[in-house]
């Protein structure tokens, strides 16, 4: 069976990183079961094999591949007999926009309520870490952070604007079903939810209709995972 | 042969629509001859037929479609054989977020740059309804909504990251090859370029290397353009 290291807070079951959600859903997908294996920001040595210090990274068999993106191009391609993650080879290209997106826009929006949130379920050797390298990269405290994301959040749902008017017209960013599309944008929300009791998304939102259709997802792998049902 | 009711400012060979920039260069993809007919924001007597007052409006025989997605889905359905603007179904579904993306995000930080502009080039008969409806719509003077673009064009860049992303890793939007996604998001840039001199790119932008690419193609469609080399 594939390992798949992937992030965990101070109890090991909660897993929150928007970019190891992307390779579960992907690899729900695809039909391929995997192991995961919790891991905090400072177990370096863990993954020490890959020559690098971040999740996701997927052992499959004596091959292990690290980075989402990368991750999702090899399954479409090791397995291309189960279910296609893009739908082709534009789908493929066509999607680099969305991960782009998620990245840029939607993570960086989204952490600005959640980071405070983060830092009290990490766990308790990675909290001077993380404290002090996002706190470094906002140049204030994390306090200082969410201060007015009551506020802000009207303006971040503002930003949710593009991705609002594919899904009035149509179930999924990927169509009538999902594409890994749906699930890199889905992993950042999740990503949030696993870590933050915090309203995000205000119920009435077309956003919020297709977030709880992807919980649903692969028995309700989303669902079910440890976090908070707002 | 087909023919487009295509936005024309005063000097009726500028044409700076980008709903009709998307049209026009998806017809010259699929390799298919058009006729564009001149046509001013008052002209509403001439596409009544469509039923409603806006271009793009595309006839094709005893037939029309208005609305650029609309007459993509149309082409991609009627002419099949011709090359595809989407890359398969899933493509389609996937290229309605760069849509999305330019009308909700693009657009909206590219007109505040260019508003001015815009009047500046419009035919006579339009100068008063469009100042009239734009100034409504942000309330306040035309001039006072550009006032500050030198400054703002830097935000408005950094806004570009998703589209600077994927440029940085492929070529075109659609991979090797333009796709309709490419042509999305070009027609809001070739409608600046039509009307403004503003840079409004960097020129080591790889954004800007990519509009480069749009504009040689079919011939230098684009580049060959009335408007502003900037």
């Amino acid at each position: 069976m594939m390992k798949l290291y992937d992030l965990a807070a101070a109890e090991p079951d909660r897993r929150f990183s928007p970019y190891c959600w992307r390779v579960k859903m992907a690899l729900a997908h695809k039909g391929l079961a995997v192991e995961t294996i919790p891991w905090r920001f400072t177990d370096k040595g863990a993954i020490a094999f890959s020559a690098q210090g971040r999740v996701p990274v997927l052992v499959d068999g004596e091959r292990w591949v690290n980075d989402s993106w990368a991750i999702a191009e090899y399954l479409e391609t090791t397995y291309a007999d189960c279910p296609s993650l893009f739908g082709g080879a534009s789908g493929r290209a066509l999607s680099r926009f969305h991960n782009s997106w998620a990245d840029a826009i939607l993570g960086a929006g989204l952490i600005q309520h959640v980071v405070l949130d983060i830092w009290k379920h990490v766990a308790p050797q990675d909290r001077d870490y993380f404290r002090r390298s996002r706190e470094e990269r906002f140049g204030k405290p994390l306090e200082a952070v969410v201060a007015d994301r009551d506020q802000r959040v009207l303006a971040f749902r503002e930003s949710l604007a593009p991705l609002r008017l594919v899904l009035k017209a149509q179930k999924f960013l990927g169509g009538e079903r999902p594409l890994y599309a749906d699930y890199i944008v889905f992993g950042s929300f999740q990503w949030c939810r696993c870590i933050s009791d915090f309203q995000l998304l205000a119920k009435d939102d077309p956003v919020y209709a297709w977030r709880e259709r992807m919980l649903g997802l692969f028995d309700g792998l989303g669902a079910k995972a440890k976090g908070y049902p707002v």
